[in-house]
């Protein structure tokens, strides 16, 4: 299989590298090669090529049979005309990726390090569907001296398609999926909501679906998490629910996420940011990376087994107190904190 | 003083019933008199007059000195083309109400109802401040049989003044301010950043301003709550946040707000919802009114001293064990639960 591997910046060179590596070993344990080909995107990018996502790259991305990515973004290009994000957002519109799935579920040794109390955390469980191809990411905008514009657009298709995508999730799981929009305000909610009532309610009879306002969600999400299975939702709140959603697990480095479209392609990438701060430290927490990798194995190259063998591994060296900076950090270690590669 | 209450639905009445006979206890006591004159907002103004805001009404909350509003809402109006929420829009917007001020506090015995761990929430004490007037709730909607859209627009204007606001607030606080955008994607972000900056920068060089994207703010807001003194945000940001925020003070119950504009009046609402579940039943935590009326004798009655005294009486009545359902569900009273006007 050929994977397409985009670092990315800040500390997406170092956590990809051990993505690679833990990749590598399920490849030489299960008998597969995988070809990877590195490419620059984000502010990389724009330093050594002019623009945050190349043609040539965006090509290289189309034919591989996966895309396995870092981070996007720094201070450094903050200011810019060009940024680092309008990559990420290119690939993710230029290959139809619509659907940003992002599992959470807690670690037994990580609930120390979660805002949320513990007893709210065992067996939490759940799947965040967003919406990641339409909405206020991708809408025209006006900007002039004293005014700025973004529109947010739904179509009935764009709504339709990540709705069954939720809902096949669910057929496989729980068979619960809530839908998040601001009905009560929001025209595109208000598509949205009938959408998601109209194919729940005629194509999957077998999954209860449930509608809640975002801002009500906000609160739901940590205050009873565990009652949540699939989560649907638009561009935006998806990218602010889920945020939250990982403060469930302890830290954001342990999060993975798949953006899939209709094929079987897809952009594998931990859901953590470039974090500035940290990078080239060797300290990052490569487990967001890793447990990419895992989907992306799944859900690109339908290495189940291959897949489950990492989840476990990373299960198995987290409870058993292998922890990088950001968990060791809450006091639950007695040994120094891992670094990305021993952890990896 | 001239006050309009505008009880609205579910829940509404039942709280502002119990915010009026303190503001009449706080008369008494400190030698005022509150004239009250109850009209229709939401459900029960669609129902009674066929629109969720009259004219009449709109005139009334014009000519008095404020407005103590209970909420909107509820399944019954949920689906039809004129809905309750249009009236609480219309009146923000008529009045020029673009502030919203949300403090959150934390209450020591309320730390056990908080899904937020204890040990984060104490000394917890922010402002949320919310543009209410701008946005994507004031923008032009389209709907087709094939989409829908929803436009967010911003002024230099509007920025300006609510980002003023803000840094007023802070002056007589911890003189720090977070703003938070998603100027990574939104056009709106970027201008609102822009002029953040500039406004903080000449007008209150004695403030610190930091800006944060509102997907980390998610995450921040619940994991290191006591680092923020004061947040400005837009409408829509604003409205997920200080849901989420009210998590901190254990229940939304607690938790008022004011919505103010550039004179004196204002429209001062709890931030909880309708709650039509509980409606009725003389159960709802009153708290979050009478604190929301408290903040009208401060904000727009001038009556500081007043208002702190009902703050205190809250406070005090709370940690010394008086309850509602909503707190005492989590199991820290061994007595059973008070109702609403005893606890008020
Ligand atoms: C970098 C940014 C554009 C991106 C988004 O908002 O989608 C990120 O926050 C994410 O969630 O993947
Ligand atoms: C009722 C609804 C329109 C309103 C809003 O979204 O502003 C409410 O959620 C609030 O926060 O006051």
């Amino acid at each position: 299989a050929d994977i397409v591997v985009l670092p990315g910046d800040g500390i997406g060179p170092e956590v990809t590298a051990a993505a690679v590596a833990v990749l590598q070993a399920a490849g030489r344990r299960y008998g597969h090669t995988f070809r990877f080909e590195t490419r620059l995107i984000g502010g990389a990018a724009i330093d050594a090529e002019g623009a945050p996502l190349s043609d040539a790259t965006l090509d290289a991305c189309r034919k591989a049979d996966a895309i396995l990515l870092g981070a996007v973004g720094g201070p450094k290009w903050s200011d810019g005309e060009i940024r680092p994000e309008q990559g990420l957002l290119k690939l993710r519109k230029a290959l139809g990726l619509y659907a940003n799935l992002r599992p959470v579920r807690t670690h037994p040794v990580a609930l120390t390090a979660s805002p949320i109390k513990s007893h709210l955390l065992t067996g939490v469980d759940m799947i965040v569907v967003r919406e990641l191809t339409g909405g206020v990411y991708f809408g025209r905008r006006t900007r002039t001296d004293i005014a700025a514009s973004d529109l947010c657009e739904y179509t009935v298709a764009e709504i339709e398609r990540v709705v069954r995508r939720a809902c096949t999730l669910a057929r496989g799981r729980r068979k619960f999926v809530v839908s998040v929009d601001k009905a009560n305000v929001l025209e595109t909610s208000r598509l949205w909501r009938q959408v998601a009532t109209r194919v729940a309610r005629d194509e999957f009879p077998d999954v209860r679906l449930e509608h809640q306002l975002v801002d009500s969600m906000a609160m739901h999400l940590i205050a009873k998490p565990r009652e949540y299975d699939v989560i649907v939702t638009e561009n935006m709140f998806g990218d602010i629910l889920t945020d939250e959603a990982s403060m469930l697990a302890g830290s954001m480095g342990l999060l993975p996420s798949a953006s899939l479209g209709e094929g079987r392609g897809g952009v594998y990438e931990p859901i953590h940011g470039s974090a500035p701060d940290i990078a080239g430290r060797g300290i990052a927490n490569p487990c967001g990376a890793i447990l990419s990798a895992a989907m992306l194995l799944r859900h690109s190259l339908g290495l189940d087994a291959e897949a489950r063998c990492i989840e476990k591994a990373v299960a198995d060296a987290i409870d058993g107190g292998a922890l990088t900076a950001d968990l060791a950090l809450t006091g639950i270690a007695a040994r120094p904190p891992l670094g990305t590669d021993a952890m990896a």
